[in-house]
């Protein structure tokens, strides 16, 4: 499964530098598609509301820090109802499918995705693709009607299963094809995201009417060009429950370090909020800033200056920060501990036996992995709303007619966005731009970036950020 | 206590329409004023973030939904650190008061502008205000010191105290003057910054440097410009408990009607998120939408047709719904019953007494009033990060000699926003844009715009609404 | 309804002065009764354990505290399976009932005699009379079904609804005849369980072949006998959520006052141990423990004390608080404003008018009503075991031919106590006793008992306390 | 350290078959101590209460359940306040130690004693010995003032620190008599417990005029005699949180399995009572409970058949469960992986091991431990109040001049027991009784008790049981 392209994307010029990155259409494979007066029109809900369809020209432009002879740059098309749409309600067969780790949110998604195609646009037959996209080659589908979904986003999970990979391509859209479907709404990753990209295109080889629509679900928030990804917030707050209990086990021991392990294999941001959420960390641990452990200025020198004046530290650390020290050390060490696939633990066992053996200090270390404990609550109320917009969103999206998109917020609208965009590169904590300043600050751990390693900054992308560059997702509004 | 502005507002033009509003400066109207190098340029936790002070050109765009040909408009200046400041460390003596009601977050805020001005900028005296304006005429300040508001972010309320009114701008003014205080931070809702743009205007006139920096307070998300306000996000999830318990009495009850009361005098945020949110909420009464009672298309009709249908109801109504029609109530009933004052409550009243009486149907209603529930819990993971940047925002302003004005979040991005513009208007929920038909979508209930109300559509401002008008806050991200 | 019984308590003398105060049987009225092995001693389950099966002679003391020469006193039945049950597994029509307000375990128990009866003994018809002792009379019940209880511990309120009063012995024996209910489960407060014994001096007047089981709820802890009533944990700590916000509230304004209403009609259980739980409550009132307003002595001039010593203090008071003040007070107003019906609004009222009219201090009074947000959460784990064990008692009793009993904790063990002692008078708390002199130690509240109330230790029914009397109940462990 | 008594039980007889076993007093080893009137006598919020104070003969039973001819059995001394007190409140000088784990409650029993003492006794001199047992030996203490200890019950863990072992009596006995301690609290498990003992022993001893007095803290539950352990509802409650998560992670994948590891090294209360008290768990695994994981009647081939019939299971294990098979596999083993110290890990690992391998069946298994985040949580409500009588109770009893007693909760009542009952044996879930049965029919999983443990039947104590032994803890009223 390649995560190239093969099609272009469709670029709009507009005036003083403007260009509109759209996303693709039925119509740009299919001739002659019918099309129909959006249901929501007769809708008493809508009738009084005057603006409530999109203007086609809106667009959102993707970077909004200017100066007064900035061009204005890259926008993407807004997302919302459109006054005709490309499929009579009776016409239509969804589907849904959910794929890669729990994330809070997940079926406040599905249920709305449901109760958007049914109230608002009549459409009543919305099938779940069950385990995710291996789910596609199995008989079953779960019917997802309206009363079946009506409590689902009380509970957490995904009622229709989840699993990774299992990705085939053209067995995919056999059965999308034998079964009739013409709606496929897709949530995942960014993996599962590039397998939408390839059905989107092998669907537009075959010239099907399909619409492919894709929900980024993130719960590390490490998809680009988005203000953030659903579930975040709630894994934030959930994870402030840890970082209280490590500091907690740390204030009640002599030397007590308590160390709390939060999620982000590549990325750190959930680290880095609720780092900055809890205000009793005193380092964090992310993947994009690197670390080492002993000699001046590593981890264990300012671990033993905090213990020497505070009595206990509390450690948070992103599941994939220090990667390179481990796979260093797995290799020196050939007996390959399964242990050591878990960073945290890892960190945590090297900390205690330098405290044993080097310092003769004794420590207190309590470890804690909420992972999944955060991964599988509900979504709060600021995630439900959220969600419930993105879906709506995508079903707004499909029913026009687009295709090869995924609902996304980017600065605080609504908008279509290419595949190809989100797929690109992933979102990383910029760690010479300001958010993670003020962690440092908070923190006042060291940077790391002593003689060891003097080619961070070198190495880092500091050049080539503008001063527009997202470098955060909690709130869409941290920079 | 005028609220109108005696100095222009500053304007800078730029290209394709661009337009800055920007905010005043105390070397405005004094002359000759030093400068210093900012101290973070000297802290090792900024030392390696080659962008970390913004450029002097930065500005955020007002409007962002825009077309290929739609000129800029206007802009607001970015907040954040400037390269040179307005004060020498020891020279600022700061004060920090807080008027109005409890709203989650304010020790937060508090918190992180002692913190800010301590660990930024070396800025040790810090003053509090005890008991919103009027503290200004008290002996007593308390001395707020990084060490006392150490853990404060976990409590509700406010340590230093608030009240409502007390404003008498010479003798604040005396006061700051006597005190010898040069940094004025204000946080409060729109009444309470009218006051502090009269005392801007105050010191501007006796040619004081002392800069004003006010950061919006209104847990009912109804100050405009701005994205969301501080605590709204952990209000609407504290909201959920409320409704939640509405449901569960409800449907406990033979035609169970569950009513809960929210805040919102004069805009209805919380009462509509919350009820997008919860998705158990079956009718939600806002000030921003007329309703009635009786008669075809009335709320009676309504609840005695959902009663009939599911046997139970939840009805939300913001605290400022049908002021009008208590008001009519009040004329005829000449007798002054005090609960009238309370809408909730007498609305619950005229529900039972019209079931009891006209309908001789027997129903269960149970109100609930969580108001002081929900303003005085602490602020969740995403309003602290939220208040930890509006306060850094205040404090990079007014180190940077920036007076006048409020910090606030624009789409997502961090700006400094002159007092004009944040007592102008109230922001408030609009009824014929795209939010509040979700909401109407999702409940189901009526428009309450039948015979009675023809005028409601004319009356309303549909006519002058831009596309671009921002229509919600939890999110920013809403439209 | 007559609350008097007709029948004679059955009683059963021992050595050292035991009496048993035995409950009803089946046999006691109707003859030659088969019976049946106990299914679970083929349940694979209990098969391993050797005393699942209670002792036919085991009890339990009423009075514990004793001393080396006290007489053994009155014991009550141990609750659990006997070996021989008195109906066939597939001859057992049970139903359940619920009635009067809601409680935190109503849904758990449910669920749990439905459970009980499937899984233990294999019975699988029951029914679900709707909405209180009214839905007798209706024609449609619900079927309750293991599948449809299972997920039901989880929400709080009643799945088959509740109300009060309707209770007509006639109509109900009748129905429970005609539909051929043979097990009838009732739960509810000390009015249902009055109602409950004379349907079953009905049922036996009539020779029915039907076991009456009760379940005391009250979240009021106001039945006798009984260590705690399910439900009354959970709500203590809820209201803990109540107070903290009371607590913020005050300390935010100058001279706050912050007030909490909890439940408690006729005895102030929850008031007290919220109290208790809480620590920064500075006054608790209860309707056991009279109190006065003016005058020295008075409530009006403890707060004075306490808003000049501290600047802030929280009351809590119970619905019944005061009651004796309130008739007074609406005598004297003949107007009958339906505000006074509400005691706490009374209080906060008549602060509010004391402060602003005689003293001339400004206070700030915020006022919460938690009642419904309590009553309506789902059950804590406690509360959830605690449950299961007295549904499960209910179950076995039932099955084993008792009738006319409630299951009950008795100083921690559960037992089979008669109607005539459940509902024979109301626990109390006694404000001569240990608990309540704890409670005004922790407040340092005033104890009333000035001039204005000399009678109140000879009206009291110290004299009568036995050193056993039972005080409290939140663990059955307060004495 | 010996956990072996020197001096023998002071046991009173009475009659029919009465038994007190008393607890040491002062007056046992030293003559002619002075006696005070207790302060409370003149307490304004006791001189109401005429049973105050506790009788002198008030006592206990430990045994309950009783037939009509049972005779008495062994009773304890009632707690609570006594008429005279053995201390004059200036001459006090108490101090405090709290030991091992963390348990939530520890800060509200400092809190309480500090405050008891003060507010009850006029006892002003408190000491916090830190970090344990060892903190006898180190120079500083706390100064243990109401003040200080104002809020602490609001945080978890224990603000004088804890640690293990660290116990040397000499050192420890020298170190209060040099300090001038006349009274002397600890709290911590058995092993602190044994520890008191010998410490009471050494001051009996050297004929010191100093009280110990012990409260029993087991998160586990794991002490004998009592009802239950501070802390242990607490940690109960908050386990819900993490077999909530793992029912969501083994819903949401397919063939999904979630374990939960909880406390209990020795004893599965812990496990039995968090199965209990959620309802999603469908195996519980204990250390009083023998399992074995292949073939006919094992762990293994129940998954396998649970998944099948419902794909997806909930597993708690408590940390204690299985050592045998882990110690077997570990000399097998000679590289002694780490990892196996964790016996939940290796069930984990085996388990995936297991399906990988041998049954070729892919199972997704998430692994939760959310022990730490238990143990640090601040008390529930239930607790805050026990925690506050169980420390009044021992202030009480060391005022009175009771000494080497424990304060416990025995069948509800709050009595002094004597160290050596504390400590003879350790509480366990008896797996032949009915609370193990209920918990076996609640989750259905088998009973181990195949061909593999013939012995389990024999080995248990099932015939010394008599029917009146405790076998459960949650609310003192399970059996």
């Amino acid at each position: 499964m390649g995560s190239q392209s093969n099609f272009q994307m469709k670029v709009v010029p507009g005036e003083f530098g403007y260009v509109l990155q759209d996303v693709p259409h039925l119509s740009d494979y299919i001739s002659d598609l019918q099309t129909y007066p959006n249901p929501l029109r007769s809708n008493p809900a809508y009738s009084v509301v005057k603006q409530y369809f999109v203007d086609m020209d809106d667009s959102i432009p993707e970077k909004i820090v200017v100066h007064k002879d900035t061009p204005r740059g890259v926008h993407f098309r807004r997302a919302g109802p459109r006054q005709q749409v490309y499929f009579a309600s009776d016409d239509v067969l969804a589907c849904i499918v959910t794929c890669g780790g729990l994330c809070p949110g997940l079926n406040t998604v599905i249920r709305e995705i449901v109760h958007s195609l049914d109230y608002m646009y009549g459409v009543s037959k919305v099938l779940g693709i069950e385990g995710g996209y291996r789910g596609f080659y199995s008989k079953n589908t779960i019917n997802l009607t309206p009363k079946l979904c009506n409590d689902i986003h009380k509970r957490g999970g995904t009622i229709i299963g989840s699993s990774r990979g299992g990705h085939d391509t053209t067995k995919i859209v056999d059965s999308i094809q034998d079964r009739g479907i013409n709606q496929v709404y897709i949530i995942g990753g960014d993996g599962t995201l590039r397998g939408a990209n390839v059905i989107y295109e092998e669907i537009r080889k075959r010239g099907l009417k399909v619409a492919v629509a894709g929900i980024p679900k993130t719960i590390d928030n490490d998809i680009p060009v988005i203000d953030r990804s659903f579930g975040f917030d709630t894994a934030v707050e959930e994870a402030q429950r840890a970082i209280n209990a490590a500091h907690v086990e740390a204030h009640s021991a002599e030397n007590g370090v308590g160390m709390v392990k939060l999620m982000g294999r590549y990325s750190g941001f959930i680290a880095m909020h609720a780092t900055l959420a809890s205000r009793d960390v005193d380092c964090c641990l992310i993947p994009e800033s690197p670390f080492y452990l002993e000699g001046k200025g590593g981890l264990f020198e300012y671990i033993e200056k905090k213990l020497k004046e505070n009595g206990h530290m509390v450690i948070v650390v992103a599941e994939g920060a220090g990667q390179e020290l481990l796979a260093a050390k797995n290799e020196e060490d050939a007996s390959g501990n399964k242990l050591l696939q878990d960073v945290g633990m890892w960190i945590a066992q090297s900390i205690k036996e330098h405290f044993a053996q080097e310092t003769k200090m004794a420590i207190t270390l309590k470890y804690i992995d909420p992972t999944y404990m955060i991964r599988a609550i509900p979504s709060n109320a600021s995630d439900n709303v959220y969600c419930t917009l993105l879906a709506q969103s995508a079903v707004h999206g499909a029913m026009a007619g687009y295709t090869g998109f995924t609902s996304g917020l980017v600065n605080g609208r609504h908008t279509y966005i290419p595949f190809n965009r989100i797929i690109e590169k992933q979102n990383k904590v910029v760690i010479t731009d300001r958010m993670w300043a003020r962690l440092l600050s908070s923190t006042n751990q060291p940077s790391f970036l002593g003689a060891k390693c003097p080619s961070v900054l070198n190495a880092g992308n500091a050049g080539q950020l503008g001063t527009n560059d997202k470098v955060t997702g909690l709130l869409g509004c941290l920079t």
